[in-house]
């Protein structure tokens, strides 16, 4: 028999026939251990309903592997089989981790500049609409999308879920001991859309925005569908975990002890180690980012000058994922405008954080792109775009800020350098001669001035340094020293960035 | 004889002759008791040069008061005289001072809502420049104007004033034991020109952009420099004693302590208690405003979202002396663009504080607004009266926070009341549909749209506030419950603010 092939990072699929009575989700252990050599990998295996028994194996390496079950179901336990990983395939580049402390890298060491959009529950919503979704990303240039698994409660967001993620019992109510296989196959089949398009699933495991009673689980049944998840999605390479959106609002029924639960449940059933966070509500409701088992930090806050001041209290990559949304509903994390959401983006990335995105512009039908996907109405999602673009020419690592923001002039202009690339970013301000931040030796560099508003690049004009005049009384450093070997001269209107690198 | 009359809250001014040998600066003491019934006010006097010495009083009480002098010099003791104070002319409404904790209002009543800008410099300028600044106050609609008594050594500022404040000994030396009594004449007649026009002199006492020995006076020069401008100037009733522009930079020769007794030294002499403060130049170095010297809070702080807590931390009012200032020259205090200082304004007005005025547009010749006065070359200063304008409509005290900053979602849009008016500024936010902070109560109202940009001001449509959809698990109070009792179409565009007051 021919052994399948796998490409690396990629997942294999083995499924096999066991009990069906009773509840095997409670019932039945089932798991399988992969090797390879002397190494041995532990997976967790799960129902998929009708007496179907799945595991799922994402090899990080190329070579042979095997497998051999374990289970408490005697017909689940002992089997073997095996399969070859190949090469990964065109843009494949592995599972997202954390590299160089702030920033992400893909498994292959690819840079990952994280540019994410929100769609809450637009696996939720009609075939038609998730299939127009997926056409508006194929479209834009987000690599990452926030999605829960559960249906979500809230205005524009009152109609009924594709499917419930629960079984219906015989007296129509969902029995949260019995994951709907059909439910989380569509969820995972959407996961893997995305992945098709080079977008990470950042999967929103519990939110407050409830109606048919996902809020209630017990903690067992919490604890279960965490392990569930884990076990059914973990192979996906382009998983990420997001305990919650907006976590502190679920603190009257899951104490923040089963919020560390639900963290090391997953560390025990996700072979590969995804990217884990978990999001506040209230801006003073951060958790403690600092836990091991968080790898960054996510968090929303308008405020987004004080990114720096997040990388310093957790000393972990920063991803701001609601620095309020593109739209005009009437509540105020969901109207800014977009230029002003441009201009968040610019400033965080500037100061080595990330962003994220979101659109709530209001509907006839409901269809706001931060819940339910649809089309992008908005204008900042282009210049998101053409950010992406820009930094991806040069970044290698990742942005780390120029200075202290608490340091002149850096707490009132963003700047940020990667290797030998320098970026400074002046948003509300507009001068028309800059030299802070710029290089302090000569030499043959290439200078352009960007307007990430109309999303130009244009060479800048190179012109001396002041020379400054003194500027302070006793304040004898600062006499006489130009700020740099050089300065731009610019047009004088708002939202410029600079950019400079070598000559190549 | 006829007895002089002087309006209430102009001044009287009496001359006497005295010694002139020595230093009567040093040497010679003089006082007047000005009496009315059975009040006594103690009156510093000064020595004016030339054997001439004054005395100024500025009567906060119509009817006859009589003087008598106190003096170290025979001939200046035991001199008597009087005058009788009349009606306050119009316009004339007397000294500002704190008003409602958090607010100021003139002498008889009227409210004064800060409008103030800044010329540090402008009255060491040639006297064709000064009169073009005093024509650009008079077209402007800014009620304050921070200014220094010295000249002012910086970027833009390289020339020589029209006047040294000291006199000049033999060596070619300022003798900072002699004051130049042309140059205090001429300062206190450009005080004077201020007070005519409406506008408030906030006189910056010290600073540390000084290159002719001004910041290097002696500690008992100073105290004297401070006691003879208090003495010289006090009966200036649109006098504000500002301690210093950034007075932390000049902590390395004016220890904190001596700071503490400037203050102290105005006390002694102004017996008026004119309006004092002192400014801050890193963000971080406020002076502790809550001492019993300080009137109320004057720092620089470009992030103006934090008002409330200013207000919060010193319990009185709060003026934001440079929030940035319109510009194009690269130290990025001074180049914001116009949108984004009266974006600034808003914001620090609808959280309770006022916010300060400049213009740093680079010129050819270096007359930049900020420092040298001249014309106002750029677009803020028209929205920024017409803010005023609009405000001075129905606020009759002061404006006070809707809510706590904490409070959604007053930290990411501003909002404030005063008796029956409120205002909420939306800024960046750009809803079609507004609800939060409109009255509770049904009522006859009228209801506005404010474009802070183009100035217009246009009756709102009036819509059903919607009823909440209930928003969170558990959160049963916010269900259902709308926001106000009614709400307002919007165009969805940013820089818009609401105005509510009862139909008149």
């Amino acid at each position: 028999m021919t052994k399948t092939t796998v490409a690396k990072w990629d997942f294999f699929e083995a499924a096999f026939t066991g009990p069906s009575a009773g509840n095997p989700h409670i019932d039945v252990n089932f798991e399988a251990f992969f090797k390879q050599n002397s190494r041995v990998v532990r997976v967790p295996g799960f129902y998929d309903g009708e007496g179907t028994y799945k595991v799922r194996f994402m090899p990080d390496n190329e070579g042979d592997w095997t497998f051999l079950t374990q289970s408490s179901a005697p017909e689940l336990d002992g089997q073997t089989g095996g399969f070859t990983a190949g090469a990964a395939g065109e843009g494949n580049h592995g599972p997202v981790q954390v590299s160089h402390q702030f920033h992400f890298a893909h498994a292959d060491g690819t840079p990952y500049l994280a540019f994410g959009t929100t769609s809450y529950a637009w696996t939720h919503q009609t075939l038609e609409l998730q299939a127009e979704t997926l056409a508006s990303l194929k479209g834009a240039r987000f690599n990452k999308m926030r999605m829960g698994v559960f249906p979500k409660d809230y205005p524009f967001n009152t109609n009924e879920p594709l499917y419930d993620m629960y079984e219906v019992d015989a007296e129509g109510e969902l029995d949260f001991d019995r994951p709907n296989a059909e439910a989380f196959r569509h969820f995972e089949n959407q996961v893997g859309a995305l992945r098709d398009l080079g977008i990470e699933a950042d999967i929103i495991i519990f939110h407050p925005y409830d109606r048919w009673g996902y809020c209630d689980m017990s903690p067992e049944q919490d604890f279960r569908y965490v392990a569930y998840l884990a076990a059914r999605l973990s192979a996906y390479r382009n998983v990420w975990w997001s305990l919650a959106n907006e976590y502190d609002f679920l603190l009257n029924t899951k104490p923040m002890a089963q919020w560390d639960r639900y963290f090391q449940i997953i560390e025990e059933n996700d072979p590969y180690r995804h990217l884990k966070s978990i999001h506040n509500g209230d801006v003073n409701a951060n958790y403690d980012h600092r836990k091991p088992w968080v790898s960054h930090v996510c968090i929303q806050n308008w405020d987004v000058k004080r990114t720096q001041e997040w990388r310093d209290t957790y000393g972990k990559p920063v991803i701001n994922d609601e620095p309020e949304y593109e739209g005009d509903i009437m509540l105020p994390w969901g109207n800014i405008s977009a230029p002003e959401l441009v201009h968040r983006y610019w400033i965080t990335l500037l100061r080595g954080g990330y962003a994220g995105h979101g659109e709530t512009f209001m509907h006839p039908d409901d269809i706001l792109w931060w819940a339910k996907g649809g089309p992008l109405r908005g204008e900042a999602w282009k210049r998101i775009g053409f950010m992406r673009d820009l930094l991806e020419e040069d970044v290698k690592t990742g942005l780390t800020p120029i200075a202290r923001a608490s340091n002149w002039p850096w707490s009132r202009v963003s700047g940020a350098t990667d290797g030998e690339v320098t970026y400074i970013y002046l948003g509300e301000h507009q001068p028309i001669i800059w030299a802070p931040g710029l290089p302090q030796e000569p030499g043959d560099y290439e200078v352009d001035v960007i307007d990430t508003w109309n999303m130009t690049v244009m060479p800048a004009k190179i012109v001396d340094a002041p020379a400054n005049h003194p500027t302070r009384h006793g304040a004898a450093l600062r006499q006489r020293r130009p700020d740099a070997a050089f300065a731009v001269e610019l047009p004088g209107v708002p939202n410029l960035a600079i950019r400079v690198r070598p000559r190549r």
